[in-house]
Formats: C-alpha cells, structure tokens, sequence
C-alpha cells in the first residue's frame, strides 16, 4: 500500500522550508527557470519503464536508521538519479526530499508524470524529425513549479506542448468556486485551503488536416480541510480530428479500452461517457471531437489501484496516437481542407478558454504559469461568420458526429 | 420626459402575443431570418438624423382617440417607414408596435441602434469599397431577434460586424448570476426573472496592422422584480491598436471626451478609467487595448437624458474611428508586422471569451444567436509560446501602454 503523508500541510511545510534546488547529478545541468534544447538525436532509441520506484518505499526503515546508507540503498539512489538524467529536466521537487518521500503516492505520482512527459515528448520529436524541444523550467513564487516542452511550427506539428506541474500552495476563492462547481463542498479555514496539485497535460497540434489533434491530462489532487487530506485522481485522453476517420476513431478508443480493461470493465465505457459529456462546446452543440476517456474524482479503490489505473492510461498515450500519426504523415491536401482545420481549431479555442476547467483553474490560481497553461491552444485559428458545411460533404460529416457521439469500441 | 411602460411583463406579453411580422412597406423586403446584400453603392450618400421619434408621444392621445389618423399623424406615419427603409433590415419590433408605443425609451433606442447600425455599416463599407455587407435577420425563439451585419474579407477589414439585438423573455439562471457578478442582487419570482435587453454591438477587426481594431456597445436593460421595473444604460467604445501611434490615440479620446462633455464634464474622466479597468487581459496582466470610454448600470439622472448621452457617444463612432482609418489605408507593412497583429488578435480572444460580460450573458441567455455573439472574433489569430518583444520595439511599446494605461485626452 500507498503511505499518504497526513497531514499534507507538514509535507508541504517541509517543501516550503527548503527552496527547490538542483539535484541531479547526471543528464542535462539543473537550471531553475533555464531553457533546453532537447531534439529528436538526443531522445532517440531512450524507453524508459515507469514506476520504477513503487515498492522501494519498505526499504526506508532501514536507510533511515543508518546515516551511511547500504550498497544496495546506494544502488538505488544510483538508479533514481541515473532515470532523472533521462526526463526532460529535474523533477520539481528536489531529489533528496523525493528519497526521503518514496513510495508516498505524491513522489510516485511526480516520477510518473517526468517520465510520461519524456516517453511523449521523445516520440513526438522522432516523428517530427524537424524543430526540437524547447525545456523551460519555472518556479511558482506561491510553491513548487513545472517543466514545460513545446515544439513550435515542426515539420509534422504546428504545435506540440507536454507540461508538468507540481504546484502547492494555498486555493484561491475564484479556485475554490471552480472545485464547487464540481460538486466538491469544501471549507476553507481562515479563508485558506492547502492544496497539492500535480499533473501532466498535453494538446499536441499537428499541421497536416489528416492528422489529428490529441489531449490528455493525468492529475493527482490534495487538499487538506480541518487537519483531513483529501486527495483524488484524474485525467483523460481524447481525440480531435479535422476530418472522420473511423478506423483512426476505432484504434483510438480500443487502445484506451485495453488500458482501463486491465484494472475495471466498467472504466471504459463509464470513462467514455464521461468525456463524450465533458467535451462539450455547449453554445455550438457539438463535442470538441470524438472523445476518448475521461474521469476526475477518483478515490477509490485505493491510492495504490488508482495510480497503477492512471499509469496504464498515461502510457496508453503513445500506443493509441503515434500509429495514426504516422498513418497520415504524407496524406496530401488542399487548401480548402486546411482552412476547415483552422475553424476546427477555433472551436477548440472557444472550449479551452469558456469551458475547460483546467484552464480556469489554472487561470485562477495565483502565480500560475499563463504560457504553460495556454500552451494547450493552436498556433492559429479562424471565425468565419456563418460558416456552414453543405449536406454530404466531409465536414458535414465529421459535425454529425461531433453532434451525436458515437461507440467506437467493441 | 420619456415614458416608462410599467409593468415591464405587460409591454412584452403584448410583443409576444403578435409574432414579428413585415411592416415596413419601402426599402429592403421584409425577411424575417433571411438575408440580404447590402453594398457601398447601394448605401452611399444617405445620412439619416438619430432619434427622428422623440417627442413624438405627445400626439399618441389624440391618435389613440381617431381610428382615422389626421393628415399629419399620416405624415408622422410616412416618416418613420421612409427612416426604416434606410436602415439594414425592419427593426426587430413590428412597426405598428413602435407606433403605439412611441416616445417609451425602448422604442426610441431600438431605432436609435438601427440608425447607429445602418450610418456605421455605410461609412465602413464605403472605406472597404470591395466586399458588401451581409445582412442577415434573425428571430429569437424565446422572444425577440436581431439584425446582424457582416463585412468578411473585404478590402480593408478583415471582418466587420455590426449586430443589433432585441431580446426578452426570462433571464437563465446562469444569466442572472452573470448579472449578480456585477453586483446587481436580483431575486428571481418562481425562479423567473423577465427581462428586456437591446443593444448595437460592434467589432471592426482591418487587414492592415497600423489600423486599429475598433469595438462599440450601447445597450439598454430592464428587468421585472415583484412587478417592479429597473432599468440602465450601458455602453463603450475602444480602440485597440496592434501598434502604439499616439496620434490616433490622442483623436480617438479626444473625440469621446466632446461627445461625453456636451452632457457631463464628470463623465469622460469616470467612463475612461472605467473602461481601462473594465478592457483588462487579467491573466497577462494587460489592457486590451488603448482604451476609450465604458459605462454600465447608468439610470440617473433620467432615461430622458441618458438616452441623449448614449446617442451622442453612438454618434461618435464615426467621427472618432473613421479618419483613423482613412489615414493609415495605404500603410505599408512587413511580414512580421503582420504575425505582430495576429498574435494580438489571439490576445482579442483570450479576452472576449474569458472576461466579456457581454459575450458571458449572451452565450448564457438560452436561444441566443451564437454566430452574432461571437463575430466579434477575428478571421484569424496565433498564439506563440513564450513570445516576448525584445526592449526597444514598437512591439514592446505597445506592451508597455496596455501595461500602464495613459491618459490621452486633455
């Protein structure tokens, strides 16, 4: 089992006290606010196992009790900092104070998130084969921090953006209206609520109208009220093509299926549900795309089962997009196509910035990272006034099903 | 004095019980939700005095007594239908209608907003000379509907809309917490909450990135609480310009300060700041643009001269956007100048579909028109990650102004 370090208030006091610092040895130099250049050469060929710290957590006793630590402790903080030289920077929170933490669901949710962010970003930019990765690093004044990765105007994507954030802190009211609007009834005290938040979210933005776009977001959430921590999971994946392509629609969702199958049959179709009404630009009566899975509020079976079920979907991600991208990497098309994916990328505006609550949580935090948030958004759009496909044409096609979800999986 | 029809419910059960219906027997057929062309040519020339009715009610006695109206209420007649025929489209309200119920504010300020469309629609597209006008007329399931114009793609602007709405009925709960927001406590009967709102709403977004973008809104509201009417004004225009010239900037205030001193000396100074608190990316920690004047909630000191207020600041239009536009028309600009523009366009975005009020209500109120909501979009943005002028660019001089609003007018 999990530990949860309660109460989270301590656990993040400890973060407080200590600024965040450079702590891997190896891999790239560790630059608080720096920038990297991370291309598809230096990524190549690197798969890395995630999770490689879950159980490592009943050897603490022992290193804890003694000041020089065993070879085999020594081999283990060895393999810790050798995995860190392979993320896309140094997790956020300092190395020592992850040792001190493992096997705490936070440190193993923290390590999943670095290494879900490399295990993409280095796909991607293989595919892409052009414009590297931009790393930056950034501090939350508030607490705690991110790494954000974009690749701007590639040969394959217009934009492609994978960002982790570990931040803590206090809710702010205008937050903590959006965790009500969830239904979560939570009471500040003096006006304040700790919190923990840290997820991976990515919106990856191809070029080519045949390919499409994809997001996902995988979260873990704390907050303390009267001393309690409570604490939940979320995420999800989903698709948003210019254009139908069943068999893409059909890979998409029964790759997503396999992964919630190993935990729960009853995963993918409560999870698919829920992204087909999440997913929901509501002025316009139509679902961004052909959905995917989509859950938030998860506490139960237990930390432990739900952390194994978001790591399944995380690393589903590569599996069930990837394949379709290199499917259609050299569809040809006109530009008549392109100018139907940029109003389709419009519309995926008007959700991310009225409806996305992820946005509007982020946006409402203080000292929340505006460029890392809003990365999710296309490099360009456009509004045409009254723009309506005409009967039998593909975009008419792809809006039927935007307006009436289908099941993909079987 | 203006006559206010108490009980707000009893004026719209009354529009409500006659469906819209044709009633101008000169200019554009009358199509409900159809659509016509409306040129340069085809406008050029005709310039109509605003608020041609007011004072008009004192004869409403002695007409209401006759079924045979006398020579002259004929003629008073004749003249409102050869005023409509100029405007884009019949008003929302049937004719007979604005008849019966002229010299009441809300019959004088919907033909005010069908002047204010139809003068800003000629002088735009008689700048455009290309593209025309598309007029399209619509009608609001709920109650009410609207004249929208649009210029798409033309010579000089990219997109031009100028949108006329008259709309009544219930206010949505979301709709009446949009209004709490703004400090209004209003308390819905039976979870009802009748309401009445129309307003001229406008954005003109030019091809050329030394011509700013121009925004206007001039609205009246009123709302039935325990059969008791509350009404206000609201209204604004600003400007936005993608780079900083201060001599427009300097025309462009001026020309709101004379239209807003003829009426009050204090409410230039008020209504400016007001609109550079109200015009704020919060987010980005910038204004929208270089501001000009926004006013909300007014109803004092009377309808009366509130309504001769709003109609000089609608006025104003023209005489403060037009020259601007004219002289910067045959600018030439860079590539870069260009994505500089589109990029703040992206900017426009963030903040009609995160802050807007206007664009809030209007996606909460249920039957709204959704493409006359949202053409105040642009055709076309860009968002760039992390994209920061370097000091010393025009790009970083405009930053700084939205950074730190000026005082442009003496």
């Amino acid at each position: 089992m999990f530990r949860l370090l309660a109460p989270c208030r301590s656990a993040l006091a400890a973060r407080a006290r200590r600024p965040a610092a450079p702590r891997c040895s190896s891999g790239h130099a560790a630059r608080p606010g720096g920038r990297l250049l991370v291309g598809a050469a230096a990524l190549a060929g690197a798969t890395l196992a995630a999770g490689l710290l879950v159980g490592v957590g009943r050897r603490r006793a022992r290193m804890m009790a003694s000041k020089s630590p065993s070879g085999r402790e020594q081999r283990a903080l060895e393999e810790l900092r050798r995995k860190c030289g392979r993320f896309m920077s140094d997790p956020v929170t300092d190395l020592d104070r992850l040792v001190e933490s493992r096997g705490d669901v936070k440190t193993e949710m923290e390590l999943l998130l670095m290494q879900v962010q490399a295990d993409v970003c280095r796909a991607l930019a293989a595919v892409d084969g052009g414009q590297a990765f931009v790393v930056d690093r950034w501090q939350r004044e508030e607490g705690g921090g991110g790494i954000s990765c974009v690749l701007q105007d590639g040969k394959v994507f217009e934009k492609a953006g994978v960002n982790v954030s570990v931040v803590f802190g206090n809710l702010s009211e205008e937050a903590v209206k959006q965790m009500r609007s969830r239904g979560k009834a939570l009471k500040p005290k003096d006006g304040k609520l700790p919190f923990c938040a840290m997820g991976v979210s990515s919106v990856i933005h191809p070029k080519n109208p045949h390919i499409p776009t994809i997001h996902f977001n995988y979260r873990y959430f704390e907050i303390e009220e009267d001393g309690q921590k409570v604490w939940w999971f979320g995420g999800g994946t989903d698709l948003t093509p210019t254009y139908l392509n069943k068999d893409d629609a059909v890979h998409f969702h029964q790759t997503l299926k396999e992964a919630c199958d190993k935990h729960d049959q009853s995963y993918y179709p409560a999870f698919k549900k829920w992204c087909d009404n999440y997913f929901v630009i509501n002025h316009r009566g139509e679902r961004r795309g052909v959905g995917g899975i989509f859950f938030d509020d998860l506490d139960s079976p237990s930390a432990e089962e739900l952390f194994k079920f978001v790591r399944s979907c995380a690393q589903a991600v590569i599996p069930c997009y990837i394949p379709i991208v290199k499917k259609h990497l050299h569809d040809s098309f006109t530009p008549e196509e392109k100018a139907w994916q940029q109003l389709r990328r419009g519309r995926y505006v008007e959700f991310n910035l009225i409806y996305d609550r992820g946005t509007k949580f982020g946006l409402a935090t203080p000292g929340s990272r505006i460029e890392s948030i809003l990365m999710s958004l296309p490099l360009t759009a456009r509004w045409e006034y009254m723009h309506n496909p005409a009967k039998g044409t593909k975009e008419a096609e792809i809006l039927e099903v935007l307006k009436h979800p289908k099941d993909w999986a079987s």
